[in-house]
């Protein structure tokens, strides 16, 4: 049950055995959510941050909305092998009539009457189930503006602002990470040339990364995310868009390559999808006219 | 239902917008999969290779293997918004009594009487549905050796030789890899200095483009694999160093890090794990007596 596990590894170069010495990886333990006392999923995950995870996972699948809708979450059950307890079963009891099992499970199947199953359909099940539309413009005193509006600079500054945080990566070397960043405008309306960091989560899973900042926002009563921009380590999936869009976060920024359909969901969305944020550029694949 | 899509992408640097410009992506789509005429499972990837992706999963599941198992995959039924026929839906029968859906599903959820959840329990999860086990020694002339036994320098080429062949990554920049190499010995028990790449396969997900090659591996009737290297793009975790057990791969080498339950699992099931293969050096995490 720990962030990080030591182990013993050994380098080669092409000559050959280089040395022995102590290492640190991530952990990773499977984590199973029980939902008002039924299965529901079990993930892979680096264990920390348990209840954010869980939160953030839930606001993602469109099951909860809000934090009070999540009565209790007991990790009381779990045991190891040598019989100490273990925080790997997490039963979490929610606000009666905050969701339908069928219901659900019917959405995930991402079908629509049109098409069945397609990436046309995935998209609709998003729209219908986002609680906070994004909103693209803004009036300021020299008419619409885009809502919010960010200095490129502002954004390439992100993925290094990340990594100074990455604790988890800086000991162990691989392990995805999430950060969640505030804009900071001069006036209403304006546009933010910086963003605070404020809060930044890992995991071996990336989506996991992703859920557990969102899932920290949500217990601190911060949604929408409407002024904030989500940076993330790795690919932009289009997984990484949706959970974006479930909690009203207007900028997704990835430093490697999105997909065609994180784009796709991206626009329909109203969400400025970058990707390539390496630090002196960036690419934006739809609704680029918020970055300035 | 394109593996790569075009798309229009702003570059930007911290002065502001440098151009405009065509590019390609990734393509991403949802994939049903329906066993025996019941859901089974949807899974985000880039479309081609569905057959082999489909096979490789089951594989991986313990579901099946023998390609003879799966006696009809049908796609004739997904249909896209403008009527035209997707591959997005895929009818798999399988050979009768080759799989239990009740006691598939008790399995996945990773628990043993012991603890219930947790690492150790998934660790033997994969024991118990493991068709292939992992030989550690073979016997030569002088004595028993480890099985195979391959040079580091042969291992290091394996990053390049693969990255030479993702023509997906050279489009888009962004989208994983698996690529199996068969090690070439001169004589048999003999040390393997090179290795010939036979597969390689790309997917937004990582664990898709190992299914991808695994899955083709089995259509070759190749199973198990026990002459061969798979190296994977990204992280090694605990579910890809699991397809290489259910395929009986020996070796399993990443660009970037392991989990630790990624090592304990290759401890186990007799996998040597390397991580942070960058082609001139490479960590062993596990069984590096197989590195010479």
């Amino acid at each position: 049950m720990r962030r990080t596990v030591r182990t013993r590894v050994r380098r080669f170069d092409e000559t050959g055995l280089i040395d022995a010495r102590a290492d640190s990886l991530a952990g990773e333990e499977p984590l199973e959510v029980r939902l008002d006392g039924e299965q529901f999923t079990v993930t892979m995950r680096t264990p920390g941050d348990d209840v954010e995870l869980i939160a953030g996972f839930l606001l993602s699948e469109g099951i909860v909305t809000d934090w009070k809708q999540i009565l209790r979450v007991d990790f009381s059950t779990g045991i190891d092998p040598d019989g100490t307890r273990n925080l790997n079963v997490a039963r979490v009891s929610l606000e009666p009539g905050t969701w339908d099992r069928e219901r659900y499970q019917a959405r995930q199947i991402y079908t629509s009457s049109a098409c069945g199953i397609c990436g046309t359909a995935s998209i609709e099940a998003v729209q219908r189930t986002s609680t906070y539309p994004i909103v693209l413009d803004a009036m300021s005193d020299d008419g619409p503006v885009a809502s919010p509006a960010v200095t490129s600079r502002a954004v390439l500054t992100l993925p290094d602002a990340m990594r100074a945080e990455q604790k988890l990566f800086g000991s162990t070397g691989g392990v995805h990470a999430a950060g969640l960043f505030r804009l900071e405008r001069d006036d209403a309306g304006g546009i933010a040339d910086t963003a605070e960091l404020v809060a930044v989560r890992e995991d071996v899973g990336r989506h996991n990364a992703v859920d557990k900042v969102i899932g920290w926002a949500l217990q601190e009563g911060m949604l929408p995310l409407s002024d904030t921009i989500l940076q993330v380590s790795g690919r932009a999936s289009f997984e990484l868009v949706q959970k974006a869009a479930m909690a009203g976060i207007p900028v997704l920024s990835a430093v490697s390559a999105p997909s065609g359909l994180a784009v796709d969901l991206g626009r329909e969305q109203g969400i400025t999808v970058i990707g390539f944020n390496r630090g002196t550029r960036l690419n934006a694949y739809s609704h680029h006219e918020r970055i300035v």
